[in-house]
Formats: structure tokens, C-alpha cells, sequence
């Protein structure tokens, strides 16, 4: 039995990840590949508790490290309920944000230390990392107005633009470094040429 | 201004946490020693609300990574919020379980890698330790005939014997480890000589 691949779709604010995860998965449909399509925070009934908690506004204060922990958390026990058993089964896992966006978020938007989070993904992730990860870029500014229309922000959406460029900064230095498991899609270009790209990358795992 | 002394009660299921709680409470206010009463997990909005995701029995098997983490993230709001702040300005803390309940019940209990919950208290403490822990200890096999009394038992109170005799062994191993911090206290003996004992190690503190 071989193992599934796994795959991870990353971006900001609107960079249109639900259309384009739409289209990953249209895509393997197609191809007749078995799969499973999940999420972060999220994934079993306790991870998306957890996201609640997470991304709901609130008087108190939020710690930096306790959301970090939480984050990872709802990640070991998607990790153990959901992406793990997949994999080994032979099933592709498309998952809406991993430990990329906790790079880019915690890490670059509340600028918690990298090798913190680099020392909780090796304890709850051990060697498992993506293989790849499709990271949809594009300026925060154009992100914010065309997520604005969106319905009420949440805790994170409600940050200043300043959050929303470290995170990207993040999520591009991620892929500077690693190269060979990201994909860097210029999201402000039109639909088709976006989903041509992201068409062309998936190909390349089927090799 | 004089940092105020943090005091921690643990023991097991049944060992008179509650009724030994109020004791130390009216002992600190006979004092007229300014205090905070907590608990954990919890002691905030959103601790608590982790607390109920731990507790709760659920379908779902709960990873040990991701419920051991979850504890730590409740930790790290509640001193952010309530424990450092109430230290600083020179009350007193009685916090109703603290990380020597992790120790002893995801380590003991759970058997999980006691060098990860330390990696995870020096991440989330840095070198903030309580001052007293007060240990209440007893034959687990008579705590549990104690607490079974005592309504709908939760996630951790519904597990076997074998893993409440671990977190017993775990607590005195911890206490045995660090004699000048802990006070063992023999929790079969009558209600008055726990407290007798409870009260002259409480007046240690006082020196």
C-alpha cells in the first residue's frame, strides 16, 4: 500500500482559497484519486472546538503562547483522528492551512519565536511535513478588501494591516526556504492562469 | 512591594480537595493575607472554556499529545491573566491543582514523556514554580469509593484503578524529588489532623 499524498493550501486573507480548494479537489475527483478534504484549525469534532475557541472575538485577552498551544493541539488530534489514518490507507489529504499558517500567523503575525514552533511541530508532527504546499501569495492590501465583503471578521481577521504583512512575509520566506515542496501562486492574477499553475503542480505528484 | 506566595493543593480523586481548599482559605483570611482562589485547568473565560473540552466525555478518543497540550495552553492564559499579575502585586495564590496534576496524571496517568512536560513548563513558566505544594495523599482505591458519591463522573474520573494508582505514584515521586517544596500530607488520617498538619505548613510560609 502506498502511502497518500499529502497536500496543504496556504494564503492570507482573501487570496481565494475556498475557490481554489474547490478546484484541487475537482481535480482529483477527476483523476479518480481517493481523498480526504479537512481543515485547521479543525478536523474532528474536539479540533473544531478548539477552532471556535480559537477564532471567536473575546473580552479577555488572548495569551500568544496559549493560542500556540491550542493551535497545536487541535493539530496532534487531527493528526491522529484524521490526517495520519488517511495517509496510511493510501488516501490524498487536501487540508485548508497546517503548520505553514502557524509559521505565518503565530510566528510572523504575533511574532512568537520560530524555534518554539519548530520544537512543538517536531513533537506533535515528528517527521510528517506536507508534501507539498500550494501557497496562494498576494498583496494583504488587494486580501483585506476582497475579503472584506465576507460577512463579520473573526479574532484573527480583525488584525491591522501591519499582522496581515508579517504573515505573508512568513509564509514567503517558508517557501524561499524549501523550494522543492512549495508552490508560490501569484493569487492577483486571473483565475484561469492561478488554476493552470495549480493544475501543473499537482501533475508534478503524480509522477 | 513583596512578591506574594503561590500555593498549589494537589492530590487525586476523593482526597478532600474542596473541604481542605476552604481551610486554607479561611486560614489566609483570618491572616488578613490578600489572596486569589483559582483553579485549574481553567481560572479564566477561556481556561474554563478548555477545561470543558478536557473534561468532557466524548466519542471521540482524545490524543494524549493534544490533551497534554491543551492543559498547557489553559496554563499560559491563566498566568498571563490572573496568576503573575496577582503574584506581582503581592497577594497570595491558592490555585486548586496546578503542573504537578500534569505530572501525575498525563505523565503518570497518561504515561506520557515527562521530559515533554518539562520542555512545556519552562516554555510556559519560564522559572515560576509554586512556593508550597500541598499534597494530599491517599490510597486511590479509598478516594475513588470517596468521590463515587459525587454526581457524574467526568473524562479523567471515569478511567480504571491502575491509572489513578500511577497518578498517585507520580505525585509522591515528584514530592520525593523535591522534599523542601512539597509537604506530603496523609490524607486517611481524621479531618483535624490534616488541618493541623495543613496549618503549620502554611505558617512556615510566614517566615
Amino acid at each position: 500500500m502506498q502511502r497518500g499524498k499529502f497536500i496543504t493550501l496556504e494564503g492570507g486573507e482573501g487570496v481565494g482559497k475556498s475557490t481554489n480548494l474547490q478546484f484541487v479537489t475537482e481535480w482529483l475527483r477527476e483523476k479518480g484519486i481517493a481523498f480526504v478534504q479537512t481543515r485547521e484549525p479543525g478536523g474532528t469534532p474536539l479540533a473544531e472546538e478548539l477552532r471556535e475557541l480559537l477564532l471567536s472575538r473575546r473580552e479577555e485577552a488572548v495569551d500568544p503562547t496559549a493560542e500556540l498551544l491550542m493551535v497545536f493541539a487541535a493539530r496532534a488530534q487531527h493528526l491522529a483522528q484524521v490526517i495520519k489514518p488517511a495517509l496510511e490507507r493510501g488516501d490524498w489529504v487536501i487540508c485548508d492551512r497546517f503548520t505553514d499558517a502557524t509559521y505565518a500567523y503565530q510566528g510572523g503575525g504575533r511574532q512568537l519565536d520560530r524555534a518554539l514552533i519548530a520544537q512543538l511541530e517536531e513533537t506533535v508532527q515528528g517527521d510528517l511535513r506536507p508534501d507539498r504546499v500550494l501557497l496562494l501569495d498576494l498583496d494583504p492590501q488587494v486580501g483585506l478588501e476582497r475579503a472584506a465583503s465576507t460577512g463579520a471578521a473573526d479574532r484573527f481577521e480583525s488584525e491591522q494591516l501591519a499582522f496581515f504583512q508579517r504573515v505573508r512575509a512568513a509564509y514567503r520566506e517558508r517557501a524561499e526556504a524549501a523550494p522543492e515542496r512549495y508552490a508560490v501562486v501569484d493569487a492577483s492574477r486571473p483565475l484561469e492562469q492561478v488554476q493552470q499553475q495549480l493544475q501543473s503542480e499537482l501533475e508534478k505528484l503524480l509522477r
